[in-house]
């Protein structure tokens, strides 16, 4: 078992990851809550709740199991599970644990950012993409008919079991769009990290456990330490938005219904760094390789289905809008992004054209 | 204008107390933000939206006015206002801005916490009850069903601006509800203005400005103090729900709709005096004199629509619940309240027996 610990002071916590953790109850020592509620997914809680239950002992332990989607990860939903905390009476000192992906950990970790104020979290996550990304951190959210994430709260997770053994269950869909996320750490900041990737995406398609651990332990290092350093995104933190505000747009105006997170993530990725070549920043052969790896990974490297004027749209209203004028997350180079709001209007204009909407 | 700053490092905010400064843009001038969206009642819109908007000049100024009354603050009517802001795209450096009672401040506070992770937030309190204790100290939430303020985040405002003027228009009944937190603080920690209370109370009653504007100064210096020393209610800030385990039961027990939270709060007090007095920490004189001033201020002393072991179970999904042991807040004497889950449960069985039901 490997520990990794995310500095922020009163509020750090551990990160444990290794094959079979959630069964085991060693992993959940530190949590002194009593009383728990699991918030989890059809698909997941089958193949996983039995073996936590067992692990979490004599504590009291309710669930509350949604339908699997990111079209559930809405503020109606997040309300059904307050409802059942409530009606349970759970006091303070219970703790709220998300056991599945990305959706179910976003969803819980509001649920325990608003219950009284605030109560404790445990972060299980099931998926590539929650292990490298989404349970780090403590950014939590539901989603509105108008934007992702548009409702949401900083909350820190009080500990993080990263069960690698899990992937072997995922579907290779999901386990590409966690790779997403992975290339998007080795964009940012790690050039090494992203020719590893180059090398070894066969090894990691067919789930090489020592693969996945590697790039499980390094984006956990890579993000908690930007988490460290600017938890609550007034800085640095911009730049895990590589890729998003594209990829956003394209879940935005296909209605969270056409792609996974991740995958619109890879086509964002290849976005960015094509708008960095057409802004004159990136080296064009530094923009192939990314699409490359994407593609290789893949993932889409393009966004087919929403007109680029459509998708322009869908970017104005992100979060990252600022003053009216888009930020964006661009490279300079390959593991060397940075956020700007400055760049030429008609570099956007090109990159949606190329990337948006049928094929000319 | 008076100044008081909330110490709280990088979140220390000003409270500005005066007459007429709503109305002013200079109270304002502290505000970046250019988009404001402000949240009021169908009561408090009509008398001071459109001096406020004047004060806000030349910013972007979109307005939500809610229905009046406690029973309006819902998780239902937080997402309406949330709504609101995503319809109008409104972007991340925005403001949200209440203006009206403690709901009003309440939900509003709520709904920036939660939009896009956190915005900036703006109290300008209407009235007493607001002025000196709800705009002060960053709590927000909603209430649920299965009870008061369930739902909600700690979130602290960037300015709040009391006008005192506005206190000429509150109804006598809220006058009233604002005075019994003001007792609170005199109870909790300060003698002297408990006893100043119970020579001035008819001057507060008429009214009078320069008493008025004295206890809210000295009500916000306690209360901001307690805060800085305790944000997020780890230990001391436990001290401001004297009288509130007792008064938000008799609200629940009555679905909101009997009585004001402070009118809640005077019997609250009054029954926290009288359990202190049961458990032989507070001299039956002092408690009657609490019971007395409880009285002068022409707020209720004890809960006659609910019977004892209703109350009882209310004030048992009370958020202070801590491993199933009801804490409350107990005085040694005026001026001395301190925090405990140690009491004899037959003297919580009398208090109630005496403040709560028909009289036998």
């Amino acid at each position: 078992m490997d520990t990794l610990n995310v500095e922020l002071g009163t509020r750090s916590y551990p990160i444990l990851i290794g094959a079979g953790l959630l069964g085991v109850a060693d992993s959940f020592a530190a949590l002194r809550a009593g009383h728990l509620l699991i918030v989890s997914n059809t698909t997941v809680a089958p193949l996983y709740m039995r073996p936590l239950r067992t692990a979490l002992g004599s504590r009291r332990v309710l669930e509350v199991i949604l339908p699997d989607g990111e079209e559930h990860k809405t503020l109606a939903n997040a309300a059904r599970v307050l409802d059942v905390l409530i009606a349970n009476r759970f006091a303070r000192d219970c703790a709220v644990l998300a056991l599945g992906g990305g959706v179910v950990g976003d969803l819980a970790g509001f649920v325990a950012a608003c219950y009284q104020r605030g109560v404790a979290f445990v972060q299980v996550p099931t998926t590539l993409l929650a292990q490298v990304d989404s349970s780090v951190g403590g950014k939590t959210a539901v989603n509105h008919p108008g934007g992702k994430n548009l409702i949401g709260a900083f909350h820190q997770p009080h500990l993080v079991v990263s069960d690698t053994a899990t992937l072997t269950t995922l579907p290779a869909r999901e386990l590409r769009a966690g790779l997403a996320e992975v290339i998007k750490y080795g964009l940012i900041c790690d050039p090494e990290l992203f020719a590893w990737l180059e090398g070894n995406m066969p090894a990691l398609l067919a789930r090489d456990p020592a693969a996945l651990a590697h790039v499980i332990r390094r984006s956990c290092q890579i993000k908690s330490a930007i988490v460290a350093r600017d938890e609550r995104e007034e800085g640095e933190r911009a730049l895990l938005n590589l890729g998003h505000t594209f990829g956003h747009a394209a879940e935005s105006a296909t209605a969270y219904r056409e792609w996974l997170h991740g995958e619109a993530v890879g086509a964002g990725l290849v976005m960015a760094a094509a708008m960095s070549r057409e802004c004159g920043l990136l080296d064009p052969a530094q923009a192939e390789r990314v699409r490359r790896l994407v593609e290789l990974t893949g993932l889409p490297t393009r966004v087919q289905s929403v007109a680029p004027p459509v998708l322009l749209e869908h970017m104005r209203i992100d979060k990252k809008v600022l003053e009216g004028r888009l930020r964006l997350v661009l490279l300079k180079a390959i593991g060397a992004a940075f956020v700007t709001s400055e760049y030429p209007g008609d570099a956007l204009t090109r990159t949606l054209a190329q990337h948006a909407g049928a094929v000319a």
